[in-house]
């Protein structure tokens, strides 16, 4: 069964109400989706206005007229004054503040518009997923899997491997979630490699993160690869499998997402090695949403830990788990 | 020979004493290069200080570590309080205010940073391309007609026309310019249609709209395909090559802009179409730069104009321009 795109406004209004907003503004394309169903083109922004009383309205380009003649309850939009008759009746708005640019910001504040940060607001319904939602990720990590068996790392440039993937993914039918990563020897000691012209060596280590988007909604993994591991190989990648476990035994539903970090903080401790990033984020029709302040049934996040030497070498495992109401989460992407 | 980032910086700093602004911060990843040769990933944002004085800044997202090795002035940057530190020293700020996000905007204000729009400012110098750019644009639009010409478009379906596209441009070791609209039959008369299920058939009028990014350089064209045009088929897309030659001519060296609307305006109203979009746009490190007011010597641009007929068929001629200092401009995508 598909989405109920009316019981998700439905859950919205409530919040609203109890925040005293009477309407919202949203501004990011994949949280219109999650409203609407409606799915926008990578390139165009669209806006959707959620008010108490009212259906949706759904705010397009005017470059993207076909839109109204598909949707009910969508106008075309071009200037800022056009904006601005439309959320005129309403008197307090909340509205994405990570997504609306200052610019808009600008000219509704001189407007007299009264604006409520609201982005978190927003996207909280979005964290607990529905058994629907969990399926498209299943497909999409399905497809992963799938890809990431089929690519080809040793002896080619990190930039090639990158684009192999990408092509792969768009042969699959799906695009990618975001720009892939592929990293080796001393690169994988970064968080973040931009895949560059380096050629991947057979005794070198390598990292992979990569994921793409199967009906709006995202996987997320990194994987390691090592043909002739060294001693110096060989542990890194030991402490890793460690350092995920002793993560993932924190993570279950209840526990609040400080106690994860302390876990992690201390897990790191534990091994030697310096924490450079959180220990993971949710993931859905974006691929990094917020967790809130607790673990709960029904979350998809991911478990991402990364050890990371400078001018050295680096290794990170990212698995997508599931959070079951008992007990330990499903590991998503098992492969 | 490459660009000369320093004489750019120059430049900019040099209207920014006019404006007097003691710095300068860009928050579009593309203005980055243009200013620094830096590249970033495109799924991370980057941001740099320019300052009247010193040598710019580059800040990066502290997942990018590596970056501050390769790259003399660069710092990581987390949190917001990151950013206010930096630019603490200097006393008026001119900013993106198309880029920079409605909560850092809120951010800064409150710290009392003095905050002046500067977008235009920032991305005038962009407008007028250096023999080298325009070389980078050629190479682009090299790869594009390469690519049209290879690309099978009957009886497939629009979304697979486009992923072909894509998987094209990424064999070429390119990136798409933009997410490629492939447009059949009905779908023709929207301005821009999201390729879907419908497949293309013998009998429709097809329009392709795609480009690619060569070293940061971005081509944007449009083309019509049509097997065995009908009466109307034939009919509009005569009525395309006069009103685009109609536009055409009126595109010189110290033309204002406003008079070649009132051109398109006139042509439209002449052949009987409504006008849904301006007549063009400037084309170089974003695929949609802004023009300004005249058109200027080495300037690329977009001629594009788009007859859309309601319900029914439509059809866009689109090429890139360079403007000469004398004559009619040079067409970049003669093909």
């Amino acid at each position: 069964m598909g989405p109920d795109f009316r019981s998700r406004v439905k859950n919205l209004q409530i919040i609203m109400k109890r925040k005293k907003l009477d309407a919202v503004l949203i501004s990011d394309n994949n949280d219109v989706l999650y409203y609407t169903g409606y799915s926008e083109m990578s390139d165009e922004k669209c806006m959707l206005l959620v008010t108490i009383g009212d259906d949706p309205l759904l705010m397009v380009s005017p470059l993207r007229n076909g839109v109204t003649e598909d949707f009910e309850n969508a106008v075309l939009l071009g200037r800022p004054k056009d904006l601005l008759n439309v959320i005129k009746p309403y008197k307090t708005i909340g509205f994405d503040e990570g997504k609306m640019s200052a610019r808009t910001f600008i000219f509704l504040h001189k407007n007299r518009v009264k604006l409520v940060p609201s982005s978190a607001l927003i996207k909280k319904p979005m964290i607990i997923k529905e058994p629907y939602e969990i399926d498209q990720i299943r497909k999409a990590l399905k497809i992963t899997r799938e890809v990431l068996h089929n690519t080809p790392i040793w002896n080619r440039k990190e930039i090639d491997v990158a684009r192999n993937i990408k092509i792969q993914f768009l042969r699959h039918g799906v695009e990618p979630s975001f720009e892939p990563i592929v990293a080796s020897g001393r690169n994988t000691s970064f968080v973040h490699h931009k895949p560059g012209e380096k050629i991947i060596k057979l005794d070198d280590i390598v990292l992979l993160d990569m994921g793409c988007i199967y009906n709006g909604y995202r996987s997320d993994i990194t994987r390691m690869f090592c043909r002739r591991p060294n001693r110096q190989q060989k542990q890194i990648l030991s402490d890793l499998k460690k350092v995920y476990m002793g993560i993932l035994k924190s993570v279950r539903n209840g526990v609040s997402v400080k106690k994860i970090d302390d876990t992690q903080r201390n897990v790191f401790k534990k091994f030697g090695y310096k924490e450079r990033h959180r220990f993971g984020h949710s993931v859905g029709l974006s691929v990094h949403e917020e967790i809130g302040p607790k673990i709960k049934e029904n979350m998809v996040i991911t478990i991402e830990p990364g050890l990371y030497l400078k001018n050295d070498i680096g290794a990170r495992l990212e698995n997508m788990i599931l959070i079951k109401n008992k007990g330990s989460p499903d590991t998503l992407s098992k492969f």
